[in-house]
């Protein structure tokens, strides 16, 4: 393995990618250039930007392979992937923009399906794309494959934006089953075969929930990249605080399951495209809960925060058998192009 | 010729990509989902988009092969490229986000000085970077290949965004030499050697210009892709308004046409990275041309707008010797990968 070249694992969204932005970025930019003054930007990762006037700005490249799966395309992950980022900031989505990227050859056929998918759910939501860009790149470069980047803005009609900031006491709550959408695409690329289905979707009934209990959601992530696993290491280590969660109360399909144990990855580490997670005060935990269940989804209770003592920033599993064990931040390979 | 795959010439930034973009987006989506209400989108393309409280919008991939070029680098590139479509409309910019896609392989040392020119460029111009993402596309699929899309946020502070409406009796005024850009890029890619430079820069004298001509100023892009022959194009069959140049007028430099008599290019065609073309009201016409060189440009008057006649919405090059044709939208393969 060569370490001055790109891997596959770069692009993981756990600890590779973590250590490669920090180099490329994060430890060359002073404070005051990785945020706008007042707003929150590449100082506290999260979802999205926030910007004056609780403007709220998310993007991201999309590159998932094969860009057809079942439950979806590249076109409906793009669209809903960035109105997520939007919303899990505690947002209303009110504009998108796009850039395509396609290689030489590339049938149109399928692009017309794909940008189709885009515009069904622009339609649905009644989001306005607003601008956009389109590139070709010559096959000899790049084959039978297609980027899409996705911007969305949306602002923050009442209250603050959700900043990740889990405090002590919280409670830890996921939004339906995790893992789903990563094992889909595990199995297209491993060739299993399984009647799964990719769970993506846009999650605007969330924005209910942030609306109803104001100011007692204290963060909320949609667990995509690195799965369940990073997006609660980012949350540990931003703010010193460790989560403690039960592994038997994290709900996870048992067809993803029949695909992890086969490939054996960690359903912990796996995408999910339209699962929430989120930290809420301990005293609305049930409310929250029922208010999930009325709209429609199927969350659990997973775990809660705690103060510090020895070990700051981490993530503890309790396993099933009564034991306990470090959830790392994902490394290595997982799986390539999820998303 | 396949007509239901993507060719190199969707991508040439002049007619096949807007037949393309008609077909994928533009016939697709009703008006109110193509601006936000009181806005500006992709019912009247610019370089930017416009929401609410005049805040623009403006995104673009880049996707230049070779990636480092005399006078610049992608990451140099998508920096001053976006930061242009910003100010391009009249906007201060406020904050920038990335979005890198890397090939698997992929040098880093190749990669950390990219994102140092983009760095470079932030830290100049003091423009936060305020998110972004990675992923990596495994060699396969992709070879040794970087794509950077970046997303650009301004205000206009005051008066209006300069949205592109020409209007009959307008000066159309070119802030330097075209085609520089494509022409280094050009001769890159059909191994001729030049001593000639990127003019890639961001263009931020040119908000000077816009505040001091506030009202004035009726246009304003920075022709890249396509060249001058695509934006002068785009400004006619928006407005429907007839656009004179005289070919003897446009700047351009003896570099430039040796690498396009070599490879039969047309310089109108090439992008240019660091140039504004600029539509003025006849009477501050000279004003403008004065303030543009106090500021360092070589500014040239280049044509004028008039009502159309029998045909609408096209540009007529007057030609040295006394004859009139009409110039084109782009169209063919161009050069592929130039920004």
């Amino acid at each position: 393995m060569s370490y001055n070249k790109i891997q596959i694992s770069h692009g993981n969204g756990g600890k590779e990618t973590q250590q490669l932005l920090q180099r490329l970025f994060f430890s060359r930019l002073p404070l005051e250039l990785k945020r706008v003054k007042g707003g929150v930007g590449i100082d506290y990762p999260d979802d999205g930007a926030v910007l004056q006037n609780n403007l709220v700005v998310a993007t991201d490249s999309h590159t998932v392979n094969p860009y057809f799966f079942p439950g979806g395309d590249i076109g409906y992950l793009a669209v809903s992937g960035t109105l997520n980022d939007v919303i899990m900031m505690g947002a209303k989505p009110i504009a998108m923009l796009d850039s395509i990227v396609v290689s030489e050859g590339f049938p149109i056929d399928d692009l017309e399906k794909i940008t189709g998918s885009m515009i069904e759910l622009l339609k649905k939501y009644n989001i306005p794309l607003v601008g956009g860009d389109f590139k070709v790149i010559e096959e000899t470069a790049m084959k039978n494959s297609i980027i899409i980047n996705t911007v969305g803005l949306g602002v923050v009609e009442t209250g603050s934006p959700i900043v990740d900031a889990i405090k002590p006491g919280d409670k830890i709550i996921v939004t339906g089953p995790v893992g789903v959408h990563g094992a889909v695409i595990a199995a297209m690329q491993y060739n299993i075969s399984t009647n799964l289905k990719s769970d993506v979707r846009p999650l605007f009934e969330l924005l209910e929930v942030f609306s109803k209990f104001k100011g007692y959601v204290h963060a909320a992530r949609d667990p995509t990249r690195g799965g369940l696993a990073a997006t609660l290491n980012e949350w540990a280590q931003l703010t010193g605080n460790v989560i403690v969660i039960e592994e038997a109360k994290v709900p996870v399909l048992e067809d993803v399951k029949a695909i992890t144990e086969v490939t054996g990855l960690d359903p912990l580490n796996l995408a999910s495209e339209g699962v929430g997670v989120l930290a809420v005060d301990s005293n609305v935990e049930d409310d929250v809960l029922e208010t999930l269940k009325s709209l429609g989804f199927e969350p659990a209770s997973i775990g809660y925060v705690v103060e510090p003592k020895s070990e700051k920033g981490i993530v503890v599993a309790k396993t099933a058998v009564g034991g306990a064990k470090i959830l790392e931040m994902p490394t290595g390979d997982i799986v390539p192009r999820i998303c």
